[in-house]
């Protein structure tokens, strides 16, 4: 029978319920959202007594469906004041769901002192004392909750920046090896879990009875469709795109296309850009040899294997991993092109404990404040570790770009809802730009990702550059993320599914097998579109309105060198997508 | 003529513009909120090439009508994103109104370097370079002005914080004597100003044409109905308590009420509360003598002289001037009853150039961040001095309390629409809660101080604690101070004219002689009402909500010692303030 654990910071006791019957098809980010709008009231201080995190694995996660090891994580956001859920690929998914745990729910105002450890196992819950990890950096933390617990365990944590309550802090997750680097970044919701004082969650899946399957027949024989989908195609295959370069291929892409935002988002293309760009990153890999991987997996269980592991010259351990967003962020947003000190930066946000995105463009509004130049990446690097340490300049980067931008006075600055933008120029890629103004997550690229369409050519293609027709493609992109966030498939499985009819079709009866449910593909348009509109609902009582649905001011006057384009998309079509 | 100036910064030009005809009968805030609505994208960002600073003198300002000597200073807020209003009393509003300048309008984008100097005289204006005033003190631009163009002229000046676009810089405005101590203090308008490069305006009124008088008789007449009353009421009266203690006389009224917010607002009286209040106030500056004074005038034409000049303990002068809500946000809000401490923080806000209000909330919110201990008087003004030096510290500070409650990560944040709230415990006086939480302006008791009703027993008696018929007492009272600062005569004569009806005529017969037009004193929720609706259809169309007519969460489940109450006004209550 799956449960629900809820963790009262406030009494120190948990208890475990049963899932409601309104809940029972719901994980993940579906999950997450419908119970933020139920228990928490959307006008309430993010860091209060009343709000709440939510974890929550998805619908499949921890079944033997491929690449869905994603778990997410629900509450009001101190950085947008609005709901959110953001999600990340960890063995700790797989084991609550193996544990049938639907959902753990941290509530309540705790004791302004002391930190504390949940540890989950298959037949106990409790609250342990954590002082002794006061103040650590999430790699240590890791290191003393594995030596104690065992290395089979799965750790969540937050490092320094969320004890801090940091708006930028994300939730750290391990990954299959045991390594703090698996990240729900967006959102702050590592300053919740430190508003709770709950430093760590230890899950042990020992004795886990797995994930109840309704229909296994069903549930192999969709399993096998999207294993071969997967297996397929030339983006998610072995020796693909992804398991070749990892997401860091689109490094040189996005500048090519004149979308790769640079130097906080003055221009679309980075003169730097090889020397950061995916191919340059596997090359380097490979040369420096040692530690050094790509091709890694986040869990077990990922067919794609995007992931990866960078090696300092000597080949000792550097930093996992060197996505796309983060050496964009790090790199191209602040011109720096040295992949070593972005890969150090990566580390510095792994340890302090948090979002690569929102730290890279935070720094890229103080470089354009004047506080370091752009292209100092030793600068930025103490900026980062101005952050870890506290001190008044690392408040202020670490509440993120906004709020560094309203320090510095600063106009320029490229966020939506608070929420800094990913990678891709609004003003170069249109569709991304409706879905970063109306996601009722903030700039945000994984809650509607037109990319595809707009420069990969995946499920379809269309002019980047053009509006028409994008505002209905953003829309539909953002159900389709909700969907698959809901059943925490990785988002990446997108790629082989929106050209493989037969893959998405197995996505389908994977979850009806599970389920019992009988879904089909015209369903995931519907289901999603219900998650929106929960968390549009939880925004509007929030004080959200079209106002908010904007990219920012300045993207509306200032034309983006190459293209020299303004942003170009009317407050009527941005206010159609949700209509 | 009266005319309307335009100074466009980015053209480095100024057009003189008639008055449009539906512009002719206002003045003052009535006047800057319909330029401000007409003309500024309520989305635009505040420190940005859209937004418009505008400075509008009252309509009777520069007449000898009593206590008009008032300028109104209107824009979008950095603050609060919403429309903005704040209003000092000067001889600079005077001097504009006898230049029969209805207007002058700061607009355009500038060129990223250099500040400039607007000259303005009754046959010109010019912007001047004013590089060398980069980074100067208030007190230090005046004195180079007043130099420069005579000890005649009126100062208009932001001090470093306007310079660094911080959110509670305010505008300083010269008083009587040149000093550099009035202001337009609330909402950062200051840091519109620096974002417009405007260091400076000086004003010249040799040759004003004065105030043009539609009706010169009855304009006697009225006036003359109105000086009787401010000379015959307790509050305004020649020796009344204002002109003999000044504002602070309300530190003991308001602590012995419970309702002087202490400590970050977490009680509502102050055990040193006697130490720095008025009677303390006016004995010091009478025993100490030398340069001290009560009883002053901030400009000629006022009756009621509740200024001061506060010496030093040698007699030579400190700072002008220990107002109430200053004496509470830097003392009694920050457990400091040092008169002395106090003082010295008032100059520095002076001379930095910040909304003492602002400056004290946040200096308390970071005390409760454990940033400094509460009641370290030194500490804070450590803090008012990293801000005037323009460090990481500084400008978290600078830009507000609930920025630095979002910095610090603190939960008990005394703000409404991002503005501190001033001097009055809304918990303890339900009145002026409600005023806070529905204010166009955010927390602001200018906006509508039902304290006359609720605890100084003027207009009538009202119990503070009560919150049946507040909702329409503050809706009144929000109407009746748009009236009067659209006319701009000072808000301290709503004491005489709420309870003598002689007065109150007095008042419309002037506005009647100047204008020529009829109203009655029935007019006068009319008109305000009409300003309040336009600066809410301001506030909606850059994005405000009922959600934003709220008082802090923590209000409404922490209860207040002494009466421990909590805000207890219901969302429907306050909604139903301008439904």
């Amino acid at each position: 029978m799956a449960k629900i654990l809820r963790v009262n910071m406030a009494q120190r006791n948990i208890i475990e319920e049963e899932v409601p019957e309104q809940l029972a098809l719901l994980g993940g980010r579906g999950l997450t959202s419908t119970m933020i709008l139920d228990e928490v009231p959307p006008g309430c201080h993010a860091l209060g007594p009343n709000n709440k995190l939510i974890f929550a694995p998805g619908v499949v996660t921890g079944s033997a469906a491929a690449s869905s090891g994603r778990i997410s994580v629900g509450s009001k956001s101190p950085l947008t004041g609005g709901i959110k859920e953001s999600n990340a690929g960890t063995p700790v998914a797989t084991m609550l769901g193996r544990l049938r745990i639907k959902a753990i729910v941290v509530e309540g105002d705790p004791a302004p002192e002391g930190w504390w450890l949940l540890r989950v196992t298959s037949d106990s819950a409790e609250l342990l004392p954590a002082d002794d990890l006061d103040g650590a950096i999430t790699s240590k933390v890791n290191e003393v909750l594995l030596e104690r617990y065992g290395n089979r365990v799965g750790i969540v944590t937050v490092g320094p920046a969320g004890e801090q309550r940091m708006a930028m802090a994300g939730i750290c997750f391990s990954d299959a090896e045991g390594r703090a680097s698996r990240y729900a970044g967006r959102g702050g919701l590592g300053a919740v879990m430190g508003a709770k004082r709950l430093k760590a969650i230890v899950v042990d899946p020992q004795g886990a009875p797995g994930v109840e399957i309704k229909d296994q027949p069903l549930f192999r024989k969709g399993g096998r469709k999207l294993l071969d989908a997967l297996q397929t195609h030339a983006v998610t295959k072995p020796g693909g795109t992804l398991n070749t370069y990892g997401t860091d291929a689109l490094v040189n892409v996005m500048s090519e296309a004149g979308g790769l935002p640079t130097r906080n988002f003055a221009r679309g293309n980075f003169e730097g850009a090889n020397k950061i760009g995916g191919e340059t990153l596997a090359e380097t890999i490979a040369k420096r040899g040692g530690k050094g991987l790509s091709g890694h997996a986040c869990h077990q269980g990922c067919v794609i294997k995007c992931s990866n592991i960078f090696p300092m010259e000597d080949g000792s351990e550097h930093v996992s991993v060197v996505e796309y967003e983060s050496a964009w962020a790090l790199g191209a947003n602040c011109e720096i092109d040295d992949l070593d000190d972005v890969a150090e930066m990566i580390r510095l946000c792994n340890e302090y404990g948090v979002d690569t995105i929102e730290a890279g463009v935070a720094i890229g509004v103080a470089m354009e404040a004047g506080v370091v130049p752009f292209g100092d990446g030793k600068g930025a690097i103490k900026l980062l570790n101005e952050m870890g340490e506290g001190t008044p300049l690392g408040h202020i980067i670490g509440n993120g770009a906004a709020f560094t931008g309203r320090a510095f006075g600063v106009v320029r600055v490229p966020t939506v809802k608070g929420q800094a933008m990913p990678a891709y120029e609004p003003r170069a890629v249109k569709g991304m730009g409706i879905t970063y103004a109306t996601s009722p997550m903030g700039a945000d690229h994984t809650a509607g990702y037109t990319v595809a369409q707009e420069i990969l050519g995946i499920g379809g293609s269309e002019d980047a550059l053009a509006v028409e027709g994008k505002a209905d493609l953003s829309r539909s992109s953002q159900a389709a993320s909700a969907f698959i966030d809901t059943f925490d498939y990785c988002l990446f499985i997108a790629f082989a599914i929106l050209d493989i009819d037969t893959g998405l079709e197995g996505m389908v009866e994977s979850i009806n097998g599970v389920l019992g449910t009988e879904y089909t593909t015209a369903d995931i348009d519907r289901i999603g579109m219900e998650v929106l509109r929960t968390e549009r609902r939880f925004n509007e009582l929030a004080g959200f309105t079209s106002a908010d649905d904007r990219l920012p001011e300045f993207m509306t006057y200032e034309p983006l060198p190459p293209h020299n384009v303004v942003a170009g998309v009317s407050e009527a079509e941005l206010d159609s997508v949700f209509a």
